[in-house]
């Protein structure tokens, strides 16, 4: 049935094909099974929070039963393969289409338990701990976070102690704050990778992954741990969380997942890694793939919200010109400015997430380990930051665009604007993240200026200058505003800038002040905020162009581009008092930006409706009644899908009563 | 008990009275009332929806069997009563502190039904349809909105045909579109007042308000009546919106609320008011405190969200220098920008809110009605859309700067942004709002300008040469930029511009090309909005500036002094880009606002303790273990209060494991 017309879903446009990208057969035999799945076909916010778990398990065992899903997590333990990475992120967003939570939990059990396990273990410890859970005989969780310690993850206290006479590990909760917290999975889950300090004969050698049993199959604790429940949350309902609390417990030495660390029976440690911090830092990029996961499930949320809010503004009117009928609500200024920077910011993730998996991919199969490309760490790190928070103010405004409507849960977007809330915090807080992002780009930095900082700064000096002079011809050169050449030249200017005087300002703090770095870092911080999202605001504008460039259609690739443009546009506006400041932009460009943001704006508001349509989500995942979506619990929300081909027709969808004529 | 220090709340200090205002007295009552009452001493988002539904009525009795409230609410029958305004929103923050759906449900019943009654009603009817309802021998529920025509109200389609013979209205749903919509407490109360066009021999004499029995003391419906439940919501649980609709339901010709026009026995319309427009507006005026209540209601839920943001930041520890003591997170610069910004605003709001209060109190006591003070209406229009959405950026950050704590229900930032986010919705949908700013602000300017808006244009070509020779010189003095009178100048300049051009733009569109005023209008929309918050903008910076200067205790002068520069340099540097386009600020000035920004959001930060613990919210109130109150189902989440007294102590909250010395 894959990729063929169904009477629900027209034949797939080529712009359709365009964003499904290379694994569109898989995606379609996935949207179908959802789409024929009865657990799919209600929303789940009226259910008690043990109900909500329930059918999420129903609903994570239907997704890994999948014969072609079941296949995809079997093929996680095999080594290069060609665009794994790729397909698996194509395939997550289709499960956070149908549910959230869901898609959390597949992430959970498969991408971060499974994660550690494939990444961290030995062959046969693959065998053992990671494919017998693609069968579903068990799940797993992952516990590194700590109460202690979650953004500081390297300051965990959990303990494994080596006890050469049994040849053991002692998985031991010290204090309070060495409890694993916000633990997903935990309530139902047999086995964790749990972070500890790998300590023997009293010395540590860092942090470890360990595989430690939690219940047995029938639910059944194991001797010395406790989980506590942390019961309701805003959203995410389905996902059990809670705390893992270990009292000496005892498990096999092979349990210690041993690729970048083994003990040997009578205790003695090694790795292939030497130093302890470089040890760890290869085991936390074992994280990288689900770390992009999350930006992808951002994408996917962002999706949802602007089909539903897309779709209503084209259907609901209201206000309009006097003795007129009423217009559709995409008609007022303020709507469509609102809607559509976001709707272009969701293209761009599309395309940078796909760049982001491919360059993950070609890594993988040219056998690099992912510890070593700290670009790619740092560039998934900043995406996740990005997405997430840009996923926050497009459903924030999606909520808002379709007023009362869209406070009610039938409508879908509080559901997935409360479960999707957090991804700002987990897999790493947004802000730690952004600083990932800068001290790779600070690394890289003082790498290309040689090894002397000093040095550096002042090639710095010189560029900066010829900069000035290039980019004030750009600036004062009004007519070249709405290029996209400009766009990125002048994105790719404010992070080059804000780089070097970045590394002024610290070496300045450091170098010549001698301000502990730590103080140094710290008063620089919303600088180096801003560096990071420079930075990737630049690669998604890039990205963005390059599938412009690529697109084989043309009608398809002249749509992109207004959008791309659009995007890069609505980049410079946010941050047009830093253009102004640096005398990139006059006075006069800088309004010709605002005027063409809304000219931008208004000239795709009508195009709108065939690029959400084309993001090709099924409508069981859509379920919004006010997008279209008939819904017999709430049958006063449904508004009749606007018709595309009828998308300037003055007649109103809802005819007013004779009563308007007599008033 | 009032006023006076108990175990659980140390005696009040003077910004704690400063900032309680003069019914201090009144609100210390209804604090202890809160405080003793059980029904609020736990959360209840684990409840079913009827649970919460039934809690929350409970916890409205409650609220309005206390002696206080129960006068208080009497009182409003009466006319020129002085300080009811702003005792009326001192009391109802209390109640939204307590729990956000019961703070909506007293407005429902008492602000929305009781206020149509008694602003539109006559002596009788109040004593008829409101005074019992203060005695809990019935509700009320307020039928305006309808699916059709939410934020058009002017265009609601619900009928009221008159029958002289039976000397009755009939009250009748049309169509789908005139269906009542959203309307609170309507699977509950007993009346509605609802807003229909009076029709009297086939002819409309605009809308009206009447009051319809619903359903009787025992829940039945009367006949013709039917409500639909429109159940889950992303928060307000407890408040029963649903959707009313009207077949041929006959009401006495008594029931038409008389204030605004009347029918005598044999059909006569008569009104003191002759144009329909004119006479609609009066009615829509009588809704303005309760707009006001929306304001009060969202500075709640700010206060709530910082109160917890601010002492878990005091708290929590994470991340710090090598080798030494983790620091408590408000310690990072991006976690105390993101905060106390908003803590500046929400006390910029507190002093707003009390001087629109005593605005409109002066306004009723010396007889004037709301409806012929336009720009009172346009100020709490206003003051309603920038509060509400402080509110959902404020919590949002609380939300985040909390983490994964700040995730949990337990810890309440979630409910409280989940309950408030509707409020830039209802009362008004923000856009809305804004453009009733604007309409005002505008027709003052052409008052202002003479009848001639040609001649007003010229006039302003001159002032605004020697607007920018004056500022010119502003921006170039730098050491003034820190100068609160400079803020305050730079905020109504940009009023005073965006005004202006705004006119010339209208003038241009629809004089001389003549555009069609719809079509002008929403092509302003952008600039337009701008415009309406650069006034709220410049009202709030002066209400707070004033507000200091009165302060009467000078270490409390000081501290607000601190946060009413932050807030005005919050908003100068919001709209830096707007102000370097006008050459009001050059570009060292704008940076020089950036580093006073972060200047004074660093100098303000251990303060904020104090500022949080002087809101006076008490204990059951705040509920979040992370704010240091306990609670039994979440140990988990508790961190044990900041101690103001050793805000820089050294010591971290949760003392280290002698582990972290062994690795």
């Amino acid at each position: 049935m894959s990729g063929t017309a169904t009477a629900d879903s027209p034949a797939p446009s080529s712009l359709s094909r365009y964003l499904d990208g290379d694994f569109w057969r898989a995606k379609d035999v996935v949207r179908e099974g959802i789409s024929q799945c009865e657990l799919f076909h209600t929303s789940s916010y009226d259910l008690t929070l043990d109900q909500n778990r329930e059918l999420t398990m129903d609903r994570l065992h239907y997704v890994m039963r999948m014969p072609l899903m079941r296949q995809h997590l079997k093929d996680q333990v095999k080594e290069r393969q060609p665009g794994f990475i790729a397909k698996t992120v194509g395939l997550t967003e289709l499960i956070c289409f149908a549910d959230m939570a869901t898609g959390v939990k597949l992430g959970v059990v498969c991408g971060l338990y499974g994660g550690a396990v494939t990444n961290l273990g030995s062959p046969e410890q693959k065998d053992t701990w990671y494919l017998p859970a693609t069968d579903l005989e068990f799940t797993g969780m992952f516990a590194m976070t700590e109460r202690g310690h979650g953004s500081n993850v390297r300051g965990i206290l959990t303990e494994a102690h080596y006890s050469p006479s049994t040849q053991e590990f002692i998985i031991h909760t010290p204090c309070a704050d060495a409890q694993k917290m916000y633990i997903g999975n935990s309530m139902k889950g047999n086995y964790a990778s749990v972070f500890a300090q790998l300590i023997i004969d009293g010395q540590s050698q860092g942090p470890h992954c360990f595989i430690v049993p939690i219940r047995d199959k029938h639910g059944v604790m194991y001797p010395g741990v406790t989980a506590v429940d942390m019961k309701h949350k805003e959203g995410l309902h389905g996902v059990d969380n809670g705390i893992l609390i270990f009292d000496n417990v005892r498990i096999p030495r092979e349990n210690l997942l041993s690729k970048f660390g083994s003990v040997s029976a009578d205790g003695v440690y090694s790795s292939p890694i030497q130093n302890k911090s470089c040890r760890f830092n290869a085991m936390l990029a074992a994280l990288t793939p689900t770390r992009l996961g999350v930006t992808v499930q951002a994408t996917a949320a962002m999706k949802l919200g602007l089909i539903i809010a897309v779709r209503y503004s084209h259907s609901r009117r209201q206000f309009g010109p006097k003795d007129q009928d009423e217009v559709k609500i995409i008609e007022h200024q303020t709507q469509y400015l609102r809607l559509m920077p976001h709707l272009a910011a969701v293209l761009a993730l599309i395309f940078t997430n796909r760049f982001v998996a491919e360059m993950m991919d070609d890594a993988l199969c040219s056998g690099e380990d992912l510890e070593s490309n700290r670009t790619l760490q740092a560039l998934v790190a900043g995406l996740k930051a990005y997405s997430t928070w840009q996923n926050v103010q497009c459903l924030q405004e999606c909520r808002e665009c379709t007023g009362g409507m869209g406070f009610m849960m039938e409508n879908r977007i509080p559901a997935v604007k409360c479960d999707s809330d957090v991804f700002v915090t987990f897999e790493g807080d947004n802000m730690v993240m952004l600083q990932v992002v800068v001290r790779e780009l600070m690394a890289k930095y003082t790498h290309q200026m040689g090894t002397s900082l000093v040095g550096g700064l002042i090639r710095n000096w010189t560029n900066s200058i010829s900069d000035s002079l290039q980019t004030s011809f750009l600036g004062f050169s009004t007519d070249r505003v709405g290029d996209l050449s400009f766009l990125l030249k002048a994105l790719a200017y404010r992070e080059r800038v804000l780089q070097r005087s970045l590394a002024a300002r610290l070496y300045e703090k450091v170098q010549k002040n001698k301000d502990p770095f730590f103080d140094a870092w710290n008063s620089c911080l919303h600088h180096i905020t801003s560096l990071a999202l420079a930075h990737i605001h630049t690669v998604t504008l890039e990205q963005f162009a390059l599938a412009v460039q690529r697109c084989p259609v043309e009608e398809d690739r002249a749509l992109l581009t207004k959008f791309c443009l659009l995007h890069g546009t609505s980049l410079l506006y946010q941050e047009r008092g830093w253009y102004l400041e640096h005398h990139y932009l006059t006075p006069s460009t800088s309004r010709q930006i605002r005027t063409q943001l809304l000219e931008l704006c208004r000239s795709v508001k009508d195009e709108a409706l065939k690029v959400v349509s084309d993001f090709n989500v099924p409508s069981c995942c859509i379920q919004a009644p006010i997008a279209g979506i008939a819904n017999p619990r709430a049958q006063w929300a449904f508004y009749s899908p606007p018709d595309p081909a009828h998308r300037d027709s003055p007649l109103p969808q809802h005819p007013r009563d004779n009563i308007t004529s007599k008033l």
